[in-house]
């Protein structure tokens, strides 16, 4: 059943207003933001990805435009510029979907000047993870720090870094994929999503935790999860979780496991980036700030941290939950339209001084 | 015996000049750059670091005033800047000297302002190694790359990371320590000189082939270093090298080892920033391209990079040598000066327009 948008009076924005798009294997979300980072307007879709891009194109184009008249907003004069952020791989540059791995379907497609045409309004392109840590830096809980390195802990580890006003996009639009640094150079370390071994997202992921567990088990550890598993039952992170919480010892040992290895990871970020503050995001964190558990992961992973960083930056480098949620990707697209309108200002719109002037 | 400086009629240089400082332990580097970063002027004298930091400034001051003269320009009028590449720890925004580990009695300086009016000159504050990187993106191996990450292989793994005109500083003037990436979390890896375990350094410096090759020869490995280690001889990297290039198979396989960390430590280092260009430098390169043992380091570090980074970075990412071995830091600071004089321009110096103008 279709959900109803979120719809909030724009009047109290400050123009012009930002469409922001995250564009997820599953869903597209859609929301409007003014320029100091309001949201006025949330709307979730399915993405329907295996109906193609020319679909999904159009399902975007056409959910932008709703979010628009939603408001009563005039396109050009109030809305200057979409932000959408898409998984991967890409050439941001040239707005070019490459492989993305969970668009099967959307091979070496246009999606930024598509998108354009679709909905009439110039598009800013960029990488779904870099955009949720613009969001998190923009308005969330960078919104005071200069430079941010934002880990999204889920099924994998993504990573986005921002410094200053820079996105680190990289040379090849690889800045940032910093799930796969190295953390185990060992022959049999475990395999990662990416092909290879040994990265931080095998260990700092729900896989990871997942596999961890498992190997345990099979090793002959005792937990309630022993039984499910041997039951047949699939063990996934939130039945880890909840183990955890209700005082399982092999839940916490792996959990963490988990934490100390993304120390390791957070370490050798800090040591290279040294950004003013690093923010832990995704489902992976336990309930964060709100939850005893998700506090706990945070002490486990501030422990390595303190053990392994330059002294300096075990006491100064602040390590954060992330604060907008879901709602990261979206604003942190629509603040990347921002940007670009600040940069570009197309001839189309007018300047504000202009706009003050009629 | 001092040297005699270098110097070269100025007539054809680009102004303004700027002046660039590389500030060492043993000594202190001096040049004289143009606007297109060519060198006029460059001479070298000893740092005297035990005489402490007034004498030490007072020393770098003159030298800076003498390299000026040399050229007959007129400070202000045709030197718009100097640029200081300084050994850390520091404070890079507000040009202070922290706990300096080679400079062990400048601690808590303000080397920047001291600089400053001791030459007369607004005084750029850098790191030496982002110096460094700064003068191969500028004159060097990476003048036609957007973004490059420069590892300066000796006694340590030196880091300085440039991305289009961004110097990575960090929010505590520690970017680009990726010397201090851990490529180990084992928790008996070597230690590194910075007094944590299993730092890229422990293993990609002189340092760390060093203690490789010991090692193995305490273990019984045989090879004409064991007899120079039996015989009560220091090995040290140049011994390594020249028992290399003799065809000693320990040392082949010692250094092949330090540069199978090094390819994993520069994974770690594309994964995260993706840069146009990584560039080694420094002593530990073996001569670089134009030697046999150079080839073959940069011919493994680049295999274990095919191996362990993403298909387009190990196929698009270049790995080349440094091009400007000891000047690089001087010119580094240069450009720096550079950079902050583009921006800045001070009212004591005219712009271009009124220079051209008068």
């Amino acid at each position: 059943m279709p959900s109803k948008p979120y719809v909030r009076d724009p009047s109290a924005g400050k123009k012009p207003f930002y469409v922001g798009v995250d564009l997820g294997g599953t869903n597209i979300k859609v929301g409007v933001v003014d320029s100091n980072a309001k949201v006025f307007y949330r709307h979730s879709i399915p993405t329907e990805h295996d109906r193609g891009p020319d679909n999904g194109v159009e399902r975007m184009g056409r959910a932008v435009q709703d979010a628009i008249a939603a408001l009563k907003l005039k396109p050009k004069r109030d809305v200057a510029r979409v932000g959408l952020g898409s998984p991967g791989t890409m050439d941001i540059p040239h707005g070019m979907l490459l492989e993305p791995v969970n668009l099967p379907t959307w091979r070496q497609f246009p999606l930024r000047d598509r998108l354009s045409k679709e909905c009439g309004l110039p598009v800013a392109f960029e990488n779904d993870a870099n955009a949720a840590a613009y969001g998190e830096k923009w308005a969330g809980a960078g919104r005071k720090a200069h430079s941010i390195v934002l880990l999204t802990l889920g099924t994998g580890v993504g990573c986005g870094i921002i410094i200053g006003d820079l996105i680190l996009d990289g040379e090849h639009s690889h800045g940032g994929e910093s799930g796969h640094v190295l953390v185990n150079p060992a022959d049999d370390a475990p395999r990662c999503g990416c092909g290879k071994t040994g990265c931080l997202e095998a260990y700092g992921s729900a896989s990871g935790l997942i596999r961890h567990v498992i190997e345990r088990i099979e090793r002959g550890a005792e937990s309630v999860l022993a039984q499910r598993h041997r039951a047949g039952e699939k063990i996934d992170g939130l039945a880890i979780a909840e183990a955890a919480e209700a005082g399982d010892a092999l839940a916490l040992s792996a959990i963490d496991e988990t934490a100390r290895w993304l120390g390791i990871g957070v370490v050798s970020l800090m040591h290279t980036i040294d950004p003013t503050m690093v923010i832990l995001g995704g489902a992976m964190t336990f309930g964060g700030a709100r939850h005893r558990l998700g506090r706990s992961f945070l002490e486990r992973i501030s422990s390595e941290v303190q053990r392994r960083a330059f002294p300096t930056l075990a006491k100064n480098t602040l390590i954060r939950f992330a604060q907008l949620g879901g709602d990261a990707g979206f604003i942190g697209a629509a603040g990347i339209a921002r940007l670009e309108h600040l940069r570009l200002r197309p001839e189309g719109l007018p300047s504000p001084k202009a706009r003050r002037r009629s």
